[in-house]
């Protein structure tokens, strides 16, 4: 059917083992600065593929830190770039999954975005800091 | 019983062929543009009648691209042409069904609104555009 | 890092474009056949890719073709293939989203299973007959 | 205040470092027999503590899994020995978490009761030896 536009492309896909590399390295982070946090991987169409929560984080930040992790996967950037004049139109909107809180940044491998890591519970640094180390665990970008 | 209202009136409705060309010409419209996104077609209740997201498109925009279609459909309007000084209050108590987000537009013929189209992931006048693009398929208004 | 287990596998995905016309032939063969259905179409993680419902559908069926392409993607099965002694177990502890209903089938290429279509509305032998004509129509496998 | 009941008790708890232990443990075995799984461990109040979601694994197991551990986690017994002839009343009143599905153990130490595992994915017998796997893994009890 010479003209039909193909109805396969390939792309890439983070294994359970990078997940699980990302999940140990984050823990290892926070708990090298004394900062208890959720951390939830979600792959590229935002459904979780690792979590852990560590002694001590707030439960709750479980919830935001999948909206963080959803919200860079579909968006392809860090969650505070999120544009600041709609973003609480786009929370009411997506019924609370896009959020503009620190600590979501996407999992970027050859300019592919692949999934997203949220990281919730502690200071926005500390957020931050501990999903780029999860993100350098496994060779992929941390400056966007 | 003369006097009494009629129990029945006649409403024009969407077709599922006018669903799948609005589709069709929004894609269309995305990809000669090269902004990909999200297409959400809803009927004069807000249902689904059909949907498209394109390869390369934020996967939450799904959702918002629905709320627009739907706040479109409801108010019968462009979704930015909802008062701004309630637009959070609306949004509240619609549990995030009625948004301002630009992309959401009603689909009008003689003057029956009969649906809304929503479009999501690509900048406000893109996503309008391609909704214009989907509404001149039909031969349904394009300026409100 | 020798003896770290890859973070990156490749995987093919469905395009928009297949999607479509998945959604094409799934319409035509149903006008033809004179079973107006729901269609869905959903990719490998169960995120929605491409619906239509056409005039005559059952609205509620919009629901259950989720469930039958979530599912079928899920578990890389046709629905009546879920096992008959758990399925209620399965429908229950998966709020409802793993059914045994006809009309749901895998999108498989090369053995690779790359989401799931499911059909709503019509006779189950319908609805069966409807998706394989949407996976006849960008070749992916018809029989399982 | 001699006779008034003490206000604080003590219990012991699951770290995240066990709750970890137990996910290495868990997909170790899994990839071990080749049964590609989805685990999901929770607390003595059924909130996730930590879940990976392995390569090839059913994404809907995810919250069969989900509600494999909260059950065990609740009622401190393998899903299985959930009573036969009141398990969908308990799966209907509790909105699909009590189940009755294989795969669900309690995690338990010297008689006490400090969460759940549920595995999702495979066929029964290898859902409960990979359970089995990360209850060893710990130290905690693999025979109730």
């Amino acid at each position: 059917m010479s003209g039909q536009p193909p109805a396969i492309r390939s792309a890439p896909k983070l294994t359970h083992a990078g997940a699980l590399a990302m999940i140990g390295a984050a823990v290892a982070h926070a708990e090298a600065i004394g900062a208890p946090v959720n951390v939830v991987i979600v792959d590229e169409s935002g459904v979780d593929l690792a979590m852990a929560r560590m002694d001590g984080a707030k439960f709750l930040s479980i919830e935001t830190a999948r909206s963080k992790a959803q919200t860079s996967a579909s968006h392809r950037r860090p969650t505070p770039k999120i544009p600041q004049d709609i973003a609480a139109g786009l929370a009411f909107a997506s019924h609370g999954r896009i959020t503009q809180m620190a600590g979501g940044l996407p999992i970027v491998f050859d300019g592919h975005c692949i999934g997203g890591i949220g990281i919730g519970s502690a200071s926005d640094d500390d957020d931050v800091a501990i999903a780029k180390a999860a993100l350098a665990a496994i060779g992929a970008a941390t400056e966007f």
